[in-house]
C-alpha cells in the first residue's frame, strides 16, 4: 500500500473540533485558534537514517534537511514558520559531538527563518537514527494557499530545478518561505504544494484536490544539472526529463495562477529573485490526468508510466 | 549521559524569538502569538518499541498511550489539548489492520478529550514501530502552572497511586487535564509535573526548577497495590517504597501550594473527583534535596540513592 493511500484509509474518521480549518490532506493543518487575522498551521515531519540520509552523512545537513523539510511544508502554504519542537531517537553508543553538529544544522536554518527551537525530546531507536520535527506557524486569515483551487487554463509555475537533488541539493536546498510569502502578497496564488515525491509524484496531489488535470511542456521543464549529467553517467540512467519528473526531493514550490497573472508574475519574480529560477510549465486542463507535450506529440503521464519518459 | 543532561546540553543555545514565553525546560513550550487571553501550549513525544511498549501489546494500547503521555503534559500546565499530528515510522511488512487499530486507539482517546486528529505522517523504521505524537493546546494568558515556583513551606501533592505502572497502568492511565484545570482555576498551584519518570526522577526536577528541596513522608506516598503485589512475588523484587518511587510510567500530577490551603484543596478534590486518590506527601523546604521521613527516621533520597529504600 503506497503512503498516499495509507494516509488517506488512516484519516478517514479522524476526530475533529471547531478549531480545524484543515485538518490532514494539505501541506499543513490549519486551526483557528481565535485569532482575529491569522490562523496556524500546524506540520510534522520525521527523516529516518538509510531512506532520507545515510550514517556516513554530515550531521549539520542531516539536522538541515529535518527542518528545512517543514519549512517547504510551510511555505507550501505560503505561511510564516515561528516555532519547532525536536525529537531525536538515537541509536545507542551515539556521540555527544554528533548530537551538537545535528542541532548545529538545525539552528543554523531556525535562525535564518528566525524560527524558534523550543524543546523537544531525546529517544531511543537502537538501530538508526530518526529525527522528528514538529514545526509551528501562522498565515493571514483567508491567505493560506491550498493543494486545492486550480482552475482550469491556469498557468502552472514551478521554482527552481528539478532532478538529481538526491546528489547534493535534498541537504542544501533552500526553502522557498520568502519566495511563496511574496507570491501569495502580490498574485492571486490559486493552489500552491511544494515538491517532496518528484513533479510527477505531486503534481497529481494539486490536480485532484482541484478536481483538474495539466499539460506540461516538456521543453519548460527545469532540469537541473545535476540531473543532466546523471544521465551521462550510464546508458542505463534516467534520461534528464525523467530524473526531473521523479527523482524528488526538490522542495520546490508548484503553483498555479490566472493566465492572465503569468507574465505579470514572471516580470515580478525575475526583479525580486534574479537568482532563483522561475518556469511556467504548462496549464491547467479540464479533464484530470496529466499529459507531456513535446517534439513528437503527446503523451499521458500515468503513476505508472514514468518508464515512456526513459 | 542520562537524558536530563543530554536535553540541556543541546537547548543551551537554541534560537528564539519574540513569540517564546517559555522554551525547553517545562512540560510543554509556551508560546505568544498574541491571543489577548491565552498562550498556545505545543508539546511532542515519542514511544518505541521495545522501550515503551512491546510489539505483542494490542495496538489500540500502544496508540492510547502515544497520545496519553502528551495529554498528561498539558495537564502539567494545566492547559486544554486542542489538535494532534501522528507521525508513525513502521516497520517494513506491517499489517493495514494493525495501523487501524493504533489510530482506533489514538482516536478513542482523543475524542475523550475533544482533541482534533489533523495528520501526520507515515514514514518507515524497518526494525521497530516508533509513534511520535505533537500536541497543541492552549492555557489563559498568565494561567500556564509551571515547574518552578515551588515556595518553602509548600504541601505536595500527588494525586492517584504510584508504582507497579509498567504491568498494566502505563496503557491504561487517565490524564489529568480535567483535574488540573479544576485545581488551577480553584486554587493558587504553585508548580505542578507530570509523573513519567517516577516521583524519585521528577520531584528534582520540580525542586531545582524552584531553587527549593522537599522533606517527605514515607507513610503518605500512595502505594498502588500492583506495587504491592509485585514486592512479594520474590525477594529480590523492589520493596513497595522503592517501587512507588522509582518505577515510572505513572502519569499522575505532582503539584505545591501554599500550606494554608492544603485542607481545602483536599476537602474540594474528594467532593469533584472522589475516585481519584489525592494525597499531601511532604512539604517544599529551603534547602535543596529530598528527604523522606519514615519510623527509623530521616534519611536522604539521592539521584543514585534508591537503593536505600530497598
Amino acid at each position: 500500500m503506497k503512503e498516499f493511500e495509507l494516509i488517506q484509509r488512516l484519516t478517514r474518521s479522524l476526530p475533529l473540533n471547531s478549531s480545524v480549518v484543515i485538518g490532514s490532506g494539505d501541506d499543513c493543518a490549519v486551526l483557528d485558534f481565535g485569532l482575529s487575522d491569522r490562523v496556524l498551521l500546524f506540520k510534522t515531519d520525521a527523516v529516518v537514517e538509510g531512506i532520507h540520509f545515510l550514517a556516513s552523512d554530515a550531521p549539520e545537513d542531516i539536522g538541515r534537511k529535518s527542518l528545512g523539510r517543514c519549512l517547504s511544508d510551510i511555505a507550501a502554504m505560503a505561511g510564516t514558520p515561528t516555532a519547532a519542537l525536536i525529537t531525536l531517537a538515537l541509536p545507542t553508543n551515539f556521540e555527544p559531538e554528533f548530537l551538537d553538529r545535528i542541532y548545529q544544522g538545525i539552528s543554523s536554518l531556525a535562525r535564518q527563518f528566525e524560527v524558534a527551537v523550543v524543546g523537544g525530546e531525546v529517544t531511543t531507536n537502537p538501530e538508526r537514527l530518526l529525527i522528528s520535527v514538529s514545526l509551528l506557524g501562522w498565515v493571514g486569515r483567508g491567505k493560506a494557499v491550498l493543494r486545492s483551487g486550480a482552475r482550469p487554463a491556469d498557468a502552472v509555475f514551478v521554482t527552481g530545478e528539478l532532478g538529481g537533488s538526491r546528489a547534493q541539493k535534498h541537504f542544501r536546498f533552500e526553502p522557498r518561505v520568502r519566495e511563496a510569502q511574496w507570491l501569495a502578497q502580490h498574485f492571486s496564488i490559486h493552489a500552491m504544494i511544494d515538491l517532496s515525491d518528484g513533479l510527477a509524484g505531486d503534481l497529481p496531489h494539486l490536480l485532484e484536490a482541484g478536481g483538474v488535470g495539466a499539460e506540461l511542456l516538456a521543453s519548460a521543464i527545469p532540469i537541473s544539472k545535476e540531473a543532466r549529467r546523471a544521465a551521462k553517467t550510464s546508458s542505463a540512467a534516467k534520461t534528464p526529463l525523467l530524473a526531473a519528473l521523479t527523482d524528488g526531493e526538490d522542495f520546490e514550490l508548484l503553483f498555479t495562477v490566472a493566465s492572465r497573472d503569468a507574465v505579470a508574475l514572471l516580470d515580478g519574480w525575475k526583479e525580486r529573485f534574479p537568482r532563483v529560477r522561475l518556469s511556467c510549465i504548462g496549464k491547467i486542463t479540464p479533464n484530470p490526468g496529466i499529459v507531456i507535450r513535446d517534439k513528437q506529440g503527446i503523451r499521458e503521464l500515468t503513476v505508472h508510466g514514468y518508464e515512456h519518459f526513459a
